[in-house]
């Protein structure tokens, strides 16, 4: 079976020592976020996963959920008893509000709990990561009432929520929805259609399931402007807010995926169910937004999570399967062969996930700083310059945290050869998981699309010339330090080809939008480089102070500085590549019509 | 449910057209292969395999194989009727001497038909692809008796063949395995051990089973040195060679793998089961990679057939499903949405499809090609130099060719948004079937390990320098082409950036053979680069020449330049980047011990 232990000796790092958590004391909920406390956070939840929830993650891909014929799903077993500690242990509402009957704490740890959720079991995860998305547009959105009547449940985790977008013949292009809400005497909405791919959309471990639906009210322009949001409990709640009369919104097939198979994925038929409208009419697609940046970070989590989890185990095999001998002349000559681990090619792909998942980890940690202070900052500005540059680097955590984990949890794979391909020892499972990520909430030319089309011109430009000077700073700084000027030389040489192909698309998408669309998804991938570069620097910078000073674990910063060097080394070099291939254009990308594409 | 319709006109250009296959009637077997007998063969095969082979696909994964308490195995529903048809079609006897009950047709059609079969169903075709290697191996090192008495039913398809290599504790390392082999005093072997992972080790399609099998005599001596290779089939023979007694091999347990479900992985338990020896003893490995070589130019071409078949259903999916505008405004103002097909993002995807499976398509028949020229020429120099060339290129093939091919698997199936992650569109099976081609008859890193430590020093350099003059002569010659100019510049650079890695690793292997093994997957990647360049550079120059010449058939022409410019633009970039990174070497790679890998 497969392993997982949560990397909580890496999150403390994180957290305490790059992100200096404490340091922000002066924000709310951040006063009681004490390195003390993270430290706590970090290994109790590190606990709570390893013991609880991994343990039932390859099973639940074997057995999958189950729709019976009454159209009631049972999920895998050990997710209710799982999904009930969870619930009982409070961690889902870590990093909610107070007075909701949230424990306050800083996002970063609500990401941390996204991160080791999703690594030990994504499916699972994945019941709760849709709740928080609700939930997040209930909040944003909602009335007092609606928000008193529905998110203390669904933050203890009693009651669970989802986000119906999809129609069978709309995923991407929301505009073209046809769920109809009919408005009803009471104040209420009828709300009728089919939803697919609804996500924990029917399933046994929630006494209440809070959909949320996007549908259009009678006379709703026919576009994305006459989309509105509506809440439709599984269960209308009685007198007393209890779960009463079952509404008419049932599941009427589960379907079957290539990956999480622990997670019901629904077609969900409304027939008049009873719904309620979330903020205003024809304004339901902001809303949306509002759950969708934060499930897109969420998403980009999963891909880190997979990764991190499929390097477990590729790591633990590399270092008990011998095979062959090492290049330079046995290691181990008393045994028939060496480890895998001496083999070149084997320490390449172990390397390239490691100087991706701990880069990644910080991205992911460093995004829940920012959407904190882009909330609690005391300074408008501060809150403001949160903001942008979190809305800049979303699509790059999701697009390229997902596109780039899907690779590793392949390459890891790889490592366990022949038996990485049988699904006894997981590997096959962490890349089938890791696969929809890429799809799922925006897929990731909708990302790239969103980056380039969208976020670069925000504000005339500031968020990403912000990004580009922040680099720069970075780059030369580090480069006084003898440990970091290698990486440091490389990431601003990086940083100058994302400057070149900005100018680029500045200059040649104005004249033709297509040459954004065609380069788009590599200038995604080069902001991706770049950005974990800058990461690979500030962990890099506190490793080579923390030697200095001499404060011990010695071989942890050595690993972080090594691992520095390989990130540099081996990941920066593509961003030149990238830029050519968008120098390219679109012009013969575009050239041929479809029939040129038939099989003849 | 997916669709496949084999690309005969492309195969037909590259066999007609540029291979001119004809030109070669002075070798044997090309006098019957006339450009006339080709198009029949190609237009009939692809017909068989769209009609009989294609639509067991989803089916055959859906269902997959079944073994019972007794140890046999039922493959899935059709395949015993599409099997049957396969044989009384004659299609597995097409490039197979005629001697031996085969057609005598040149290896380029032995290619085409594991292509179209591949593409079909990759499960399906390893049946008659493992009989192939066994064959080869028989064909080269078994007496004349051997010859006689297994090779004319393996060749009709009447008995199957399979390749016994792997044990649980090793893989890659065959000097580790333990099966034995005790001699008899009738001149057989009694061989008792385990085997794993065995591809067609155990089904329903055929009267008999010949499985090669290494395994050691008693006095043996333990590595590689020590290994024969031996005859067992299911069956003894009886007097009249026909399937007698029941050979104690029996099938333990089939895997559950990630893909290839309609193929039958089998754990096959060897009790003193009678064997024969196939060539020398202890000189089995020699027999085993003439099997090898086989079938690793055949796994490549797999890589090639997920793509294409992959492609194919993007391509209906793209000019189908209607979502978003273009770019540069609505394509289609009446419908409410354009096609997927307008947007870039979808090109980028379909024209790298494109652009990769034509070129490999064109490699593997090339491919083919060498190996008749290998075997056949009438000039020693000539057989010389095309063994060295296909020698050089059979780990690009297999390793480029799977990795590129499940990239672009995976991407075919990103096209399809959501409904690709569902089982029942079949993009998921292509990916999962496109996996194991990675891993399989030697992983990748295997490959890249070949090439670079193997092949590069054959006859101190020869092919790799006659492949370098060779690229570089086509190059300068396609520069006197306006419509080749771009590409044959971007080949020329990209053939730069290898012979520097070339002489990087000569410089740097001598002093440090991990600097090789450190760059070895870079460096083959940068090969396949170049030698895909290679390949479109002559089907550019065909198409060209058409153009020019007026012969008709301009939108097939004129596709083909435009995908060649594509290839230029978009895949050649690549090849600085993968030597920046080589350059880098192995000291960082390989500085951390296992303990910095392990979790915290």
């Amino acid at each position: 079976m497969p392993i997982f232990k949560a990397p909580t000796r890496d999150s403390r790092f994180i957290i305490n020592e790059v992100l200096k958590l404490e340091s922000y004391g002066n924000l709310p909920g951040f006063e009681n976020a004490t390195a003390d406390v993270v430290d706590t956070v970090v290994e109790e939840l590190g606990k709570f996963v390893s013991e609880v929830v991994a343990p039932i993650n390859l099973s639940g891909d074997q057995e999958g959920c189950k729709r019976h014929p009454d159209g009631t799903v049972t999920t895998p077993a050990g997710f209710k008893e799982a999904y009930a500690a969870f619930v009982d242990s409070g961690w889902g509402t870590l990093a909610q509000p107070e007075d909701l009957g949230g424990q306050g704490m800083p996002h970063v740890l609500g990401m941390l709990l996204e991160e080791y959720l999703v690594s030990a079991n994504q499916s699972f995860a994945m019941y709760s990561g849709l709740t928080s998305g609700a939930v997040a547009a209930v909040k944003a959105k909602g009335t007092p009432e609606q928000q008193q009547t529905y998110l203390p449940k669904m933050i203890s985790g009693q009651w669970s929520g989802t986000m119906n977008l999809t129609e069978p013949h709309c995923g991407t292009d929301l505009g073209m929805i046809r769920t109809k809400a009919v408005p009803q005497a009471d104040g209420s909405y009828a709300i009728t259609g089919t939803k697919i791919f609804i996500s924990a959309g029917e399933h046994d471990l929630t006494e209440n399931i809070i959909h949320l639906v996007l549908a259009k009210t009678p006379d709703a322009p026919d576009s994305v402007k006459g989309i509105s949001l509506f809440i439709v409990p599984k269960f209308l709640l009685d007198a007393d807010g209890n779960p009463g009369t079952r509404n008419p919104v049932t599941c009427g097939s589960i379907e079957h995926k290539m990956g999480i198979h622990g997670n019901a994925t629904c077609v969900l038929n409304y027939d008049g169910a009873k719904g309620w409208m979330v903020g205003e009419e024809n304004n339901g697609l902001a809303a949306m937004f509002i759950m969708m940046n934060a499930a897109r970070i969420g998403v980009g989590i999963q891909g880190l999570g997979q990764a991190e989890a499929a390097y477990q185990n590729a790591v633990a095999y590399a270092g008990d399967r011998r095979q062959g001998r090492a290049l330079t002349g046995p290691v181990d000559p008393e045994q028939k062969a060496d480890l895998l681990f001496v083999h070149p090619d084997v320490r390449r792909m172990l390397m390239d996930a490691k100087a991706f998942t701990e880069g990644m980890r910080m991205l992911a940690m460093w995004g829940g700083l920012l959407v904190d202070l882009a909330h609690k900052s005391a300074s408008e500005q501060e809150r403001a310059d949160a903001d942008a540059l979190i809305s800049l680097l979303t699509p790059v955590i999701k697009g390229y945290g997902t596109d780039k984990g899907f690779d590793v949890a392949v390459n890891m794979q790889q490592v366990f050869g022949g038996h990485g391909y049988i699904e006894e020892h997981g590997m096959s499972q962490f890349v089938r998981d890791a696969r929809i990520a890429m799809i799922y909430e925006g897929a990731n030319g909708v990302q790239a699309m969103d980056l380039v089309g969208r976020k670069l011109a925000m504000n005339g430009g500031k968020a990403v010339q912000a990004f580009f000077a922040m680099v720069d700073a970075e780059c030369a700084e580090a480069k006084g330090d003898e440990r970091l000027a290698d990486l440091a030389g490389r990431v601003e040489k990086a940083n100058g080809e994302l400057k070149a192909a900005t100018m680029w698309l500045m200059q040649n998408a104005m004249t033709n939008p297509n040459n954004a669309g065609a380069g788009a998804h590599h200038y995604m991938h080069i902001m991706g480089i770049v950005t974990l570069g800058l990461m690979w620097l500030r962990m890099g910078k506190v490793a080579s102070a923390a030697l200095a000073s001499g404060s011990g674990d010695t071989a942890f910063y050595e690993t972080k500085l090594v691992t520095a060097k390989y990130y540099g080394e081996r990941y920066t070099p593509d961003a030149g590549a990238l830029r050519r291939k968008m120098e390219a254009g679109s012009e013969t990308m575009m050239t041929l019509p479809l029939e040129a594409f038939a099989t003849a």
